[in-house]
């Protein structure tokens, strides 16, 4: 336990919540998704928790490759850079976090929106670099299907890498803005990065200037293989799927050792392990809410989720009978971190129609239900034996879970001291414990002046 | 004059003001054009004047092709759609003006951003359409410089046509909420776009419901032919240059004949010419501000400014000389408009240096200066003639002038009956008097069961 207190993290991808079929419940949202008041309350409940930072997840298309899914499946959302743009313009302190794809954007136009989000924000953007997974993404960008796993990552680590080098083109003090001499910057410390790679060709300087986290905290979903080496190299945080402590303690020490291949230090990375938090005066009155979610779902929706995640057609199979032969890890582009979750399951010998369900319910994401306290005697459980520096917070039913817990578990934290009552100041960086970038030209220049 | 009053935009691309040099001015905000309180202020100004729009412009690039543009050019600045987000989240009613280049995006990230601010704002986003025409942009991008004038503007057509695709992708009811049904969507009315163009394959649909206004207000600045083709062909609005009332009347003319090629009418299409309001006590007082900041502009600067729109390194050439033969506007692959504007200098034998100070001081814009009467009856004059259908307001010195100009001089219109006192209810484009536009798939579908 490096840190001494844990993360908290507030997340959605489907604003009505974690649960796939969320929308349908009788307390869920409805056409208010569309609109920026549901979000503000959201995220000044958030706030006046304290919790750090909120975390937006997104894809680049729609779930369409099954018939149910648009039928069914709340596809339309908003856009989250705008939307968080929006909110950091009513919050003060709360991080904002969302995901932008290296396969479907430029390192430049990302590279812009971010550090504009960060300036915007004074300090609390923050980049999930994904590479994206879905074919129906591919399709949105004139590909015909998902581009092959290895060669997305690498990508990535190339689109990274240009966007971390726009981010320090100007360097902190390229700002001179004195108008006697006229002066605007100093030309000495604004760069070009002139980027000729095997993906992508930049010349930079960013029109810009250094966001001021240096770089916006980079964190990194998924915990494939590549996604893992990824998130160890590049990132400050990775968000983790375990399901128990001693997975937990496990993947840490995994971690450290990815860690240490590149020179770096445990505590200069967080995994924030995905929960699924429910509250409630009771554990049975937690299993009855989760219960009445699955009702929820219709049983071709549960099929084509499935479909979609294991790479087969299920259509045909028997619901109630077992999975056919997954594709194998190595070979398939689609979510290998998704695909693994499908293949637990399977070896558990568990129905179609079982595991549809516990897909439907945030996937492999352990439950994490009772009272307040019992949620936070969890929760400082994992934390102390340090299995989790944090958590990345994906309630089933949104906005009622994610007041409940913002209203009632955080105070319980807080008095046993687990949790802080007010913000520090500083940035979001500073909150989780990492440090401020280096400026890679400021360095070079250094480097120069101390050969010459 | 078929609206009964004119659109007042107020228009910046520098946040210090629309003079080159403007942020020199002992006046002018220093590093407060940085963080979001500069901007929500002015914004708010605007909002209580009731002016209709803000208008943020936009490139992807720094201005550094030549030397001095570094250092003494305030290129450093927030990206536009982060900050007209968080913007929407603190007005009601002021429309959102921006510029997305159609040259270095791609048309789903273009489609989403535009749709879901429209959704934050209710119905307040407008897209500017541009084309991207300097080097330093095209260099941000893979390419080693730009791109050729024709094969922009064919692309930005296609762009435009796939992104409006994308907006019509959920019809205006597909989206149902139905909970008890579970059908969160009618499938019917969602709609794949399976393009395949000259230059993009986009399938769809968007992940973004339809916008409030259908499709943003779309825009397009600048008056190159290719510029106002484009425009009479796709867009609602038109920002253009021109210096007089005789020379707005025939430019109104010229874009009516333009419109009826695409079978449409003059009152679909709102032209608004870019002024220069300074609010004095006396012309004489308007006219030594103006003066002033013509001061702050280095020599090197200007003669810079001019190698950059002329295509044509001065840098050798005598200041006080003139001009040397400029290039040919059918091959040239620059901004035509700013090309024109100099060749129009060039023939009353202006010396580089005046070029250039007018140059800095926004081109070949009108400057409209005096007392709040003043500058109304020119306002009033020109709109009434039928030589513009409101103003683009592009204010020299930030936030003096446009705080200026909101206070004095729209109150002056309003007393007059010239500009609303209140905002009228409904989206952007119902204060722009055009319609919301039809959904194609919607008209494909009834097409189909009028046949069947
Ligand atoms: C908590 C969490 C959040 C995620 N958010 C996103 C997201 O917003 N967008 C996305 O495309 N993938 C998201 N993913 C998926 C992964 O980032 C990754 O792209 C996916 O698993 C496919 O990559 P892989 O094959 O390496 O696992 C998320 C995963 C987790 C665990
Ligand atoms: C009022 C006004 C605003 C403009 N705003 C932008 C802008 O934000 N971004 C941009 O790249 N060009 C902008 N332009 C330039 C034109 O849109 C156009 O791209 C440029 O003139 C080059 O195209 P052309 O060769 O067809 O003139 C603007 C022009 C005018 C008159």
């Amino acid at each position: 336990m490096a840190r001494n207190h844990m993360i908290l993290s507030a997340f959605f991808f489907n604003p009505q919540g974690d649960h796939r079929m969320s929308w349908r419940h009788p307390r869920a949202p409805g056409r208010e998704v569309l609109g920026f008041d549901y979000y503000r309350e959201l995220v000044q409940a958030a706030e006046r928790a304290r919790i750090d930072t909120i975390f937006v997840a997104d894809h680049v298309s729609i779930w369409d490759s099954v018939k149910s899914g648009v039928a069914h499946y709340a596809n339309a959302r908003l856009e989250p850079l705008t939307l968080l743009s929006a909110l950091a313009g009513v919050t003060r302190h709360i991080g904002l976090i969302t995901t932008a794809s290296s396969s479907y954007s430029e390192p430049y136009n990302v590279a812009r929106l971010f550090a504009s989000l960060d300036h915007i924000s004074q300090g609390r953007a923050s980049w999930n670099v994904v590479t994206s997974a879905m074919d129906e993404e591919a399709r949105n960008f004139g590909r015909d299907g998902n581009i092959e796993h290895a060669f997305r990552y690498q990508r990535a680590a190339e689109f990274l890498d240009i966007v971390k080098g726009l981010w320090d083109s100007w360097e902190d003090e390229a700002l001179l803005f004195d108008k006697d001499s006229g002066y605007f910057a100093d030309p000495d410390k604004v760069h070009v990065l002139d980027h000729r790679g095997t993906h992508f060709k930049v010349r930079g300087p960013l029109n810009v200037p250094r966001p001021p986290q240096g770089h916006p905290l980079i964190v990194q979903a998924g915990s494939s293989e590549d996604g893992k080496n990824f998130a160890t190299a590049h990132a400050d945080a990775h968000f983790a799927i375990y399901s128990t402590r001693e997975d937990g303690i496990k993947y840490r020490e995994d971690i450290n050792e990815r860690l240490a291949r590149h020179g770096r230090r445990p505590e200069s990375f967080n995994i924030l392990p995905g929960i699924l938090p429910i509250v409630a005066a009771s554990e049975a009155e937690a299993r009855d809410r989760q219960d009445y979610l699955q009702t929820l779902l219709p049983d071709r929706v549960g099929i084509d989720l499935l479909s979609s995640w294991s790479g087969i057609d299920l259509s045909a199979y028997p619901p109630d009978g077992p999975l056919p032969q997954l594709p194998d890890e190595s070979t398939f582009n689609g979510g290998r971190t998704s695909l693994n979750r499908v293949r637990q399951w399977a070896t558990q010998n568990l129905t179609l129609r079982e595991i549809a369900r516990k897909l439907a319910n945030s996937g492999s994401v352990p439950t994490v239900a009772g009272t307040p306290k019992q949620i936070a005697d969890q929760l400082q459980d994992w934390f102390e034996a340090g299995a989790a520096d944090g958590f990345n917070l994906m309630f089933p039913l949104l906005p009622e879970d994610w007041v409940n817990f913002a209203e009632q578990v955080v105070p319980e934290l807080q008095r046993r001291g687990a949790f802080p009552t007010e913000y520090a100041p500083g940035t979001l960086r500073d909150r989780f414990g990492v440090a401020r970038p280096a400026n890679r030209f400021a360095e070079q220049r250094a480097n120069q002046r101390a050969v010459s």
